[in-house]
């Protein structure tokens, strides 16, 4: 049986990933579109089941999601997910959150992955994977309507808003502060007061650097002529000097 | 068709969800046993789909998880739950989860829960909720081989080990801080360093009180002569005056 290009994924609002609105937490919306990119891509035989044993894996490089409505609390929905392109060192990866009731779409994603080495760190050459066996999945028609993520300028003025330390829960599996937990730091830069009159409309985060357990993450925020949040992550590292960048993002509330 | 007392229900470990080591994180296994709770609740006639809409809901009260073995990243697994007992005003819930592959246990659980009228916050008697359906679903046969909470005691001179803020993703869709972010926050009082070293063994906490966005939490910590940590989680609330104890806690690692 030939597999499609596209996959689709079943997932539904659990009621611990929901806010005090019963709105599903961006965080947990993020965590969902890795999972079914994680499926997609082992489906096809080019996921992580195929990559760990050879000492290789995906990195998450850019997220952007836009949201039409957060699925409520109980919600049902599938995230459909497919590869729109691919060069040497960079994949293209969208996704569609649809209802699965009346197929609503929820949000839509954007993302773009890299391919390192586990042991050297190093970038490896995706299109040498299985004699570039992603590029026959790649569908370049499906359409995602949102456009690709733009670069987060910051001028140094920004204010440091918050500090916090990072814990055990932060660290994922290869001993990085999980790209998930960014999210859920970024968006807790704003209260519960602020999320009764605004939700997130559109999200960006682009991973620049890692950070580790014990680093001190710094963020720094401004606001754009348009009224969107820029936010920087710095981290501060026991015997390092100075702060370095790890995430850079932007956020458009309505 | 008969619905059996017990329900078992599939989970995966997923990535993002685990640890450096690989391994389930204890948060997010509590946050699937509740999950199955639901579903078994819900699938029974006596979940939150029924009582919703008449302003009742279940409250976790206490929870005590002991682990064989974390299951690792993508295991799949399943966890059972049934109700052992019911009073009028609490019931015991039990749990077993066991690895898909050759079903062994790798951990089981107890739980007790009250129900509450969402408006008035007061307790209600579950066995008269449809006329005691509940009753008809016990199952006082089945073994469930960890012991039940102890209570945690601690004398007043533990030492404060830590104070956080709560932020918009700790809360949940009772506007509280949700209950797995407690458990989160418990397990971080110890850093990778010391996890690289130990393990949870036994985890049991006790919802004393809520606790609201924009609380502190401060955290409280001594040994007990056994070797086992006792935790107390105390809210300080804008406007008043002094501690309030929400959460007692008390960890066991080998």
């Amino acid at each position: 049986m030939e597999i499609s290009k596209a996959g689709s994924y079943p997932f539904r609002a659990e009621p611990f990933h929901c806010d005090f609105d019963s709105r599903l937490f961006l965080g947990h919306l993020g965590n969902y579109m890795l999972n079914a990119a994680e499926y997609h891509s082992n489906d096809r035989g080019f996921g992580v089941t195929y990559l760990y044993p050879r000492h290789l894996t995906w990195v998450l490089s850019r997220l952007a999601i836009e949201v039409n409505e957060m699925p409520a609390c109980f919600t049902p929905f599938h995230i459909e997910t497919w590869v729109e392109s691919a060069m040497r060192y960079f994949t293209n990866r969208n996704f569609v959150i649809s209802g699965d009731e009346d197929g609503r779409p929820f949000a839509y994603g954007r993302s773009v992955w890299a391919m390192i080495d586990t042991d050297t760190r190093q970038p490896v050459d995706i299109l040498k994977i299985r004699d570039g066996l992603l590029l026959s999945y790649i569908d370049k028609e499906k359409a995602c309507p949102i456009a690709k993520s733009s670069r987060v300028t910051m001028t140094p003025d920004a204010p440091e808003v918050r500090a916090i330390d990072t814990n055990y829960s932060d660290v994922d599996l290869n001993g990085h502060i999980n790209s998930i937990k960014y999210i859920e730091h970024i968006v807790d830069l704003w209260d519960v007061a602020w999320y009764k009159e605004h939700r997130i409309q559109r999200f960006e985060i682009a991973y620049v650097a890692e950070s580790h357990q014990g680093d001190r993450l710094h963020f720094f925020r401004e606001q754009t002529p348009e009224g969107e949040y820029c936010v920087r992550i710095m981290r501060e590292t026991l015997g390092e000097e100075g702060l370095t960048e790890v995430v850079r993002s932007k956020v458009k509330f309505v």
